[in-house]
């Protein structure tokens, strides 16, 4: 399995983006990794929110692939520990031989659509994390994970 | 009430220094707050863990005055969402006229005695965060939260 962890729009600040890469850098030790940022949709600000998740919608539609398994990092979704997390991992690379997407959704969220093409729902906090620091996070979860499984001495229990 | 944030030993991501400090600056425009990175406890590489949050248990009783509230933010705390946590600091705040202090533990996380003294618990996930992670997370949720009691744009439901 390709784990693939998809944003959408830069990073805009420095602190954030030096701490993603760290673990960006690790990740590909433990399998095949990618993190993309996609664009911002144009004009964004003159949109309203309903219009801004339906063009957010297309440009991730239009970037996957049908084979993609696609994971919303959404707060609606499932909780786990860091070991769950791990196991669900694991699990997931057993059973997927392409390329599993981790979409971490714009400012609003998610549109319906997307909801549709998901086929799994992951909640890192039952708290809201700003789209930009939810990029960190997740970073640090997957790393957190793979070092779970590995049995390395990352996690503490 | 006064909100004090404290953890120990130095944040050492330089990363996390920045994060850290933005919101730092941000929270007194809401209430009276200070964070605070209490001293690592000396030789902590050459202590059992147990020992380790003996130490840290005995530093951090050392700092406290009897009439601090105490919170603990845990893995085995209440969770609740960034709305239900503003819920909670506004109740915090009506019925503390001291400090409450929102303690961050170790590595290896709280001694039984801290439990004892705590007054509450709080899950920010139920993820495990690193320790010096958890730091900024914690920040930016206490912005989040007197953001949305101020009723302030920051925070999208």
């Amino acid at each position: 399995m390709k784990l693939s962890l998809w944003c959408i729009g830069k990073t805009n600040e420095s602190y954030l983006k030096e701490g993603i890469q760290q673990y960006c850098k690790k990740l590909p030790h433990y399998l095949p990794f990618e993190y993309i940022e996609w664009p911002d949709v144009k004009n964004r600000e003159k949109l309203s929110i309903d219009l801004l998740k339906k063009e957010e919608e297309k440009l991730i539609l239009s970037k996957l692939s049908t084979s993609d398994y696609l994971i919303l990092l959404d707060e609606q979704g499932e909780t786990m520990s860091s070991k769950g997390f791990a196991q669900y991992l694991q699990k997931k690379g057993n059973s997927i031989n392409g390329t599993c997407v981790l979409l971490i959704g714009g400012a609003y969220g998610f549109s319906e659509a997307l909801y549709q093409r998901a086929n799994g729902k992951i909640s890192l906090s039952p708290m809201t994390l700003s789209h930009q620091m939810v990029r960190l996070f997740a970073v640090e979860q997957l790393y957190r994970a793979y070092s779970i499984l590995r049995g390395e001495k990352y996690h503490h229990d």
